[in-house]
């Protein structure tokens, strides 16, 4: 089975480049010294949790609970749920800690951390801190932070273990300078929030931080235990944009057919759309707005003259490029492969990756989990 | 059960607002003596398939041979694939028909023809139509169109069985005057084409327009024999903006928690990001940009306070609004449920509905099929 035998729209996935992204952090992480508890919300594969997991320490991060239920469901039981926990929530993460999940939970508000303390079950605690994202956490400096804490130590069962925070705002970066700035407030905001748990006297082991960019670019994580990248994994078009990575570091494409051309306004369509693609317009932002993604030859997986899939509709790509399209190169049911901004959103429409090895032969499918 | 019950984020569909929106397209189609070939697209449940084919021909629009397989497995044979085949995919939609669908594929490209009246089973086509979307079809009156029907009806097996034209640039308009030009524009492009296939001694019965804008604000359909339009069984902002409903007809909302509060920049959060309610911002082109959907009452479905979700990352919606959030009205754990710009989009993330009817019980869940 090789790449051009698959049905598209069809998720390709480079073990390749995998294996290097992958390396790469997990050495980035032991230089700095501190542990890498990878963000599985992109991958949301257990097969890429395995690589990534590979000579670090065993635990990991996710975005919601159904990936928790997932990853415990194939062994991995260290998981920190890096989204606010609402009150509703607390029974559904106390089964997962009931079947054997070292289950850690992120709060940023007051009452919350009270219907924790009075849950009927215990829980271990990060508290959410804000280095400059603006989107959840409180200022490491606040009143909050403390009575956060306090709430939950006060009460029988449950525990804070420690801060976290996440560098969002490293994504407005554009350049190496800058994101080793904000780097450095995303550890500096958990180094002094923990400083002050600890000073009011609250044992705490956890400091957690991570974005790809600052995990990437940071010069020191003094202080830090813990880091939290999530798209290194497989890169896209928005990483390589702001520096982090090349587009030769992209280990996820879209494959898919071309299936109309409409020479008259330099356009051909392929059947990967809104859907298999996203909506994710983030490269908009950059010096090079990529569109939707970038076509590209299906076995080399480089850039195809110029073309860019400019428009989506459900399941069209709308595929134009400043200079003339190789119409002839490329016949109606030629396939191509489709760099995508996003990796996170791009995959979450698509169940399985087909995994390659640098060449075009599928060496394996991955399953994915999805939903809530 | 009731809303409340629910993990958020999930699906939720009103069948009252279902029941309206179907009825009332069955309605008029029946005025305008035409048939309804529902694009089940949008939907991708048996469940709201019946609901919108009561009443009408039983016949069935797909936008992927994922749906097709769903919907044959169902029962439901009379099917229009309606995204231009590419040769790899004749197997495929040869199997279906073995199965007992009633298959009808679509081209607009020569060589696309060739391979079909080259292949080993038959094939029932329609020639894609471009009405002035520009987005794939032949002209109506191009040599294309004859060539295509030539080459097919030319094959052993294979059969042109008429014309097929969506009017995707109804979504350009902003008024009913716009939509009904555009809807006369539709209307004559595939009764033009179909007549020069008539005349050049084409057999073709099948003349098929439709979007939901087009269908919705036709005055005459005089020559049509079918229409497919899509999104009316749900509706949503981009629909109830260019004035084709009312929000009140928007049959689906996102149920989500509000996980965090951010006084200070007047900003809620929920979890319902961009996977929940996808990346869609079609409501941007509008006169009122909703954001990536407007925050409702769980109870009500009606806005609140001009709540808009200004902005998603994964597992997160930023919440902002003109004038102060009533915080204490909505305290973490709170359930709201949040309009979306683009129902299909939205819908695409999840597994599942969970079927209310005008309340708050859950009266059935229904599922969905994804992929391709």
């Amino acid at each position: 089975m090789v790449l051009d035998d698959l049905e598209t729209p069809a998720l390709v996935l480079d073990k390749q480049r995998l294996v290097v992204n992958t390396a790469a952090m997990t050495q980035r992480m032991k230089y700095l010294g501190v542990g890498l508890r990878p963000h599985l919300k992109t991958a949301k594969s257990v097969d890429v949790a395995r690589m990534a997991l590979d000579g670090n320490f065993g635990g990991v991060t996710v975005s919601t609970l159904a990936e928790a239920v997932y990853f415990l469901d194939h062994g991995i039981r260290d998981i920190t749920y890096a989204v606010c926990i609402v009150p509703t929530k607390l029974d559904a993460a106390a089964a997962l800690s009931e079947r054997g999940a070292d289950l850690k939970l992120i709060t940023d508000n007051p009452e919350a951390a009270r219907a924790i303390a009075e849950h009927a079950e215990s829980h271990q605690v990060l508290v959410e801190i804000d280095c400059g994202e603006h989107r959840t956490g409180v200022a490491p400096d606040s009143n909050a932070l403390l009575a956060i804490a306090d709430t939950i130590n006060r009460s029988e069962r449950s525990r804070i273990v420690g801060v976290l925070t996440h560098a969002g705002h490293s994504y407005l970066c554009r350049n190496r300078e800058e994101m080793e700035a904000v780097a450095d407030d995303e550890r500096l905001a958990a180094v002094t929030a923990v400083e002050r748990l600890k000073s009011a006297g609250h044992d705490c082991s956890v400091v957690s931080v991570g974005s790809t960019p600052t995990a990437t670019f940071a010069k020191s994580l003094a202080g830090v235990s813990e880091a939290r990248p999530g798209v290194y994994v497989f890169m896209d078009l928005f990483q390589a944009g702001i520096g982090v990575c090349s587009r030769s570091d992209i280990a996820l494409t879209v494959l898919a057919s071309v299936i109309a051309h409409r020479p008259e306004v330099n356009e051909l369509i392929l059947d990967a759309g809104g859907l298999a693609l996203s909506k994710d317009r983030s490269t908009q932002a950059l010096g090079e707005d990529c569109g939707y993604g970038l076509v590209c030859d299906v076995i080399t997986a480089e850039p195809i003259s110029g073309l860019v899939v400019a428009g989506v509709h459900q399941e069209h790509g709308q595929v134009t490029a400043p200079s003339p399209i190789p119409f002839e190169r490329l016949p109606v049911g030629t396939k191509v492969r489709v760099m995508p901004n996003h990796a996170c959103m791009t995959a979450a429409a698509h169940d399985t990756y087909n995994v390659i090895d640098g060449g075009i032969d599928i060496v394996a499918t991955w399953d994915r989990c999805h939903g809530w």
